[in-house]
């Protein structure tokens, strides 16, 4: 093997006092195959020098924004120049960034969501098929060995057919009105920075991806129930989306953010005809598994024998608990390899999976089918993906 | 106290190899206030005779129809004659059951739901109203002391306002064609004897119930999305319901009778403003409560101070599980007293609630709706009482 | 079958304000098999009287003490005459209570502990064989089905070879000095009244028979260390004993009444090579089962197949929680079943197992052999069952 | 703020298929304030060279053995030189690894134990004294947010007077003499590898490091009972210790590898009179405190205040799991700090706490008392610290 250095990855966001930018940094440094060489930390110049300094960065290498780094970057040698971008900016500026770097010649690593709209979403689609490069999606939870493992039981048959999935995700945070005033809450309460769904963009689309990447079934109709519950929210903060997938499966979905003493719970059921599988993010170490009158299972990282993909995404022996980090590290490192693969110009194999743009366009297209749906007094809406549902 | 002898019960129905009928005894003798006297166990005389004496009855007071059972009672001397009659008969003779011994002058216990159609729930309200009797329905898991300390806590603003409200309620048991063949199952599943719904009517209702009565609100609009999962059914065995409730409180039910490898999950979350608390059935002496960014805590029986009607709802210390034997038992033993308070012409005071018809009404009610609703191309349904809001 | 009526019982002990009593009363009254008929309620024998008239009894079999009803009792009509008696007094008079009912010729049944030494518990059991009746022991924990499920998983080889155990028995409510002027405390902290130990006689001893009942190991050898943790106490209120049981496996076992937030807290692991089981008495109807490089499973009361005398100690489907009132029924619905066997001279079947005398002797026994360690330097302690292990 | 660059960290085993090398990097890696450069990975120059170049090392700073290593680096500019090494080889290298690393004018981080007798960290503790320079000692579980907040109770008396302390840290990893052939498992159970104690050496000393550093109370006296259950070894697999803590508090460990189907599962219980506190490594989020009489609270990472030192210890917010090697990156991140500190001639403050040489020096004495414990028949052995217990 000839390879001789780090994956070097530019951050674009995430200066100082941003708390996403610093969880990326964390999930890219886990595991020692990726180096932070340059950013553009703040649209404030002297914002990003003084940030990119407190991370141990040359001063040459922070960048007033996103525009001049890519230019600079790009006439660098191919040793010393970063080889992917890392968005991690408020939502709005994701699309732009994501475009200017794939068209710069970059891969680029998206914070979620990728887009405002599901128009972009389907025109980002084209422009990272045009560019040829990579393009990845945090949609973190996708990263936990158990989710792997829980696609794996389905997958394998050992659910038999999925007959019915109740997936929820529900937070707090959001809760009262003195809760907006921090630097999280308020862009994701004003439609200028979060687009047109607080609660279902920011956290129900994580558990509509999550229910289709374990089941590997679609939404295909959907009734939704939005609403403000916090008075004078311009954006919904709770709601419930009843729904059918392929085969005509029942599925219902609830998130809110106001569901008081709710930490992250994002959770999910899966019921089969020969047995449910139930896993919670908060203890993401165990998958429960039923089995129609025998006794229950539980399925715990380590312990036993589990597929490559399951394995890959553990690092210590069963009893030391992993976390989110670790998950969301177990995308960025499956990057990493995609990006030697692709630089070897090989196929990356189905163990180093990375969501991408196939689920930002289904996450959009989630967002808005669930916004539409909500305006409608039909019982159903049907879901779709090329073209924005919303009333014009 | 003049009180000399324990409170004189007949049954209807629970024969030999019923199920629910023993249930309904175990928690009729718990207490030692209730003493069975006799029975119409069977419509087959020689079956009702020999499950009245497999109970050391006398075997003058095994009778093989509940109409010769209300007519030789009522002949008999105040001190030994039945003082109400338990029914625990199929659904469809629970109706007819009731009303025959309303109007022969005794108190019912009922088995659930009361009738068959929400129209008769509505003639068996003026029925009861008529007879000046008590009506008693058993709504079991009312009789648990933690579903009355969260009921409680409402009422005391520990929640501050209710603002969402999700109640589950998962049972596997009737997952296949295979599981249909028990006795238990076949009338569940067969609308001449358990009506218009099997899963909404037997255990969705119940979860409605269960809401209903904690938070105090009630369901105002609804959506229902019924299915019959298993091939070839007649009847629903799984479904979810988003409703609004009194001041608009979104809520959300499941129910389902597929749900692979669940025993008896009747489960409850209620979001207030201040706080939340959760419940489940399957470990019912706890009740978690979760504030805005405080710890959580975990009220269990016996530890620290409950009100009375709590403490009167627990027989033992801290750390003895009680259960749904002993929850079952509260309703009897309550209706002892009112029993006893009847006949001393007192008012039977809130700490010896018994659920009655206004409960049986609702629950009707609440079936009827459901079906109408998941019957419509709306997106919300009405709830109506007063009359059936199914189409003609 | 010619049996006519429920078995026959009378009651030592139990009056008005008594806790013990109340929880007896409810376990022989759930299943409907068993009739209080008479009661030695208090030596007072007004307050013996009102406290059979709150339990509906007949004033005339409401004796002021033992002798007399044992003297009355026997003059009685074989129809009439109780069968058995429950002592539910304090400590010192379950041994004379006991010996007086069996050589009066009822049979027994007996609150824990059987005597006030180990001395009495040899004699106890000659009076048991020269009666020649049953004597039944409440050691209510081996009631539980899955304490029963435990016990078949290791007949069954399920373990593989017992290697270690672990049981412990962990309550809070004598954490202070103001806990102690509770009736249920003062006698428990009173040499005269408890015997030569509070925490270990009281709770230990439970610890202890949960252990041999499950393993089928006895203690063979012991190091003991009890302490009287909270001030000014006479005897112990917390302990640790480590031992050796049959085949030289290690166990320990903690008992403690100071430990402050615990309940009821009995619990009991047992390593084998090839599995290990985890029950805890606080959520009495799961049982955790272990196995190396597995998964785990853990058996639920009613879900699957279990042995007979498991299935028989359960009543309702799965999903309904039992308790402890469950627990301790099922052993007066087996000690009816002796008595109806015995009376039609058949053997009872294993089915049926009620702990009696053999308990009796070995929890005496435990008591008094962990005392001895507690006084002595030397690590290990020889445990003796025939007679007492205490200096003189 | 003239810092510029990272911590630099030269390591010390962790070759290719070690196991806790890699561990060590993930934690040293995850802040991005450690910088690994250079090590000798390896005694074989060209495993260590490939194992080197494998984490993207220069080829020139990967040494053949430690004594190359100090002595090249530190002829090295200051700006490049390693500043602390990190020690994770086997056990008997620990000791001459570090005091070769401290008398060349580095700092250490040491992975645990950190010598083979009591005596060497005697000696181990002259040569950091002599040397003024910094030594930390991985004892992990420290490092976990909530053991910080446990500590933080007690000392501000949350939970009274302590008094009765159970510790437990069970694994079932070596419980067949299958288990043994493992790399990890043949040199634990070796004597010239592990020194005298395998299941005490290597997991015990974690259990009583947490409970001392917990409680702050100190092992006064204590009584082992160790063996070798599987058949054929040489050291412990598995025991038990009683021991007084300081102020004559009761406290019991158990510690075993053979407890089947257990996975890494350290849990401590501490009870004082006011309240107990409840940890489970296994689910290291969460600290469950009972109180008297009181409702038992779950406090959880990041909901609501914490002292600073538990704050500094998580790094996103509640309900996003953190696992082991945040709580080992915590070690590493405080060691960094205490570096900088020491550099710019600052005491470091309590926030960043590293265990280090007097938990080297106690973890050694435990080790050797509860051996020498073990070898007696006498039930007390009385802890010493300052020479061995052991016979000679």
């Amino acid at each position: 093997m000839t390879v001789k250095s780090k994956i070097r990855m530019g951050m674009i966001g995430g200066g100082q006092g941003s708390f996403i930018g610093k969880v990326h940094r964390h999930a890219a440094a886990l595991d020692s195959e990726i180096e932070l060489v340059c950013g553009a930390f703040s649209s404030d110049a002297e914002k990003s020098i003084s940030s990119g300094k407190a991370l141990y960065l040359d001063e040459k290498r922070c960048y007033s924004d996103f525009t001049q780094m890519l230019k600079i970057e790009s006439t660098l040698p191919d040793s010393e120049r970063m080889q992917f971008v890392s968005i991690v900016t408020p939502n709005h500026l994701h699309f732009p960034a994501a475009k200017a770097a794939l068209e710069a010649g970059f891969h680029v690593m998206s914070d979620k969501p990728a887009t405002m709209t599901l128009e972009q979403a389907i025109e980002l689609r084209e422009i990272v098929k045009k560019s040829g490069k990579l393009y990845g999606l945090t949609h973190t939870y996708l990263g936990y060995p158990m989710v792997k493992h829980a696609k794996v039981l389905i997958e394998s048959g050992e659910l038999g057919n999925v007959r019915k999935v109740i997936v929820e995700y529900h937070q707090g945070w959001l809760a009262t009105t003195e809760d907006e005033n921090s630097k999280q809450a308020s862009w994701r309460l004003d439609p200028k920075q979060a687009g047109i769904s607080c609660c279902m963009g920011d956290i129900g689309v994580h558990a509509a991806n999550l229910m289709e990447y374990i089941t590997g079934l679609q939404i295909e109709t959907l009734s939704a129930d939005l609403g403000s519950v916090v008075k004078g929210r311009l954006l919904d903060d709770d709601g419930s989306v009843l729904m059918r997938l392929t085969n005509g499966v029942r599925a219902s979905l609830s998130a809110s953010q106001i569901a008081v003493g709710e930490e992250n719970n994002l959770a999910i059921r899966v019921y089969g005809d020969k047995a449910s599988l139930h896993w919670q993010q908060q203890e993401p170490n165990s998958l429960e598994i039923k089995r129609h009158n025998l006794s229950s299972t539980v399925a715990r990282i380590g312990v036993g024998n589990f597929s490559e993909r399951v394995t890959n995404a553990t690092r210590i022996p069963a009893g030391h608990p992993e976390g989110y980090i670790e998950a969301f590290a177990n995308l960025y490192r499956s990057f990493a390899v995609q990006i030697r693969d692709f630089e070897a110009a090989q196929q990356p194999s189905a163990e180093h999976y990375v969501p991408g743009i196939f689920e930002a366009v289904r996450g959009m297209a989630f967002i808005e089918n669930v916004v539409a749906s909500n305006l409608s007094d039909a019982k159903w809406h049907e879901f779709v993906t090329e073209h924005s549902p919303l009333p014009q």
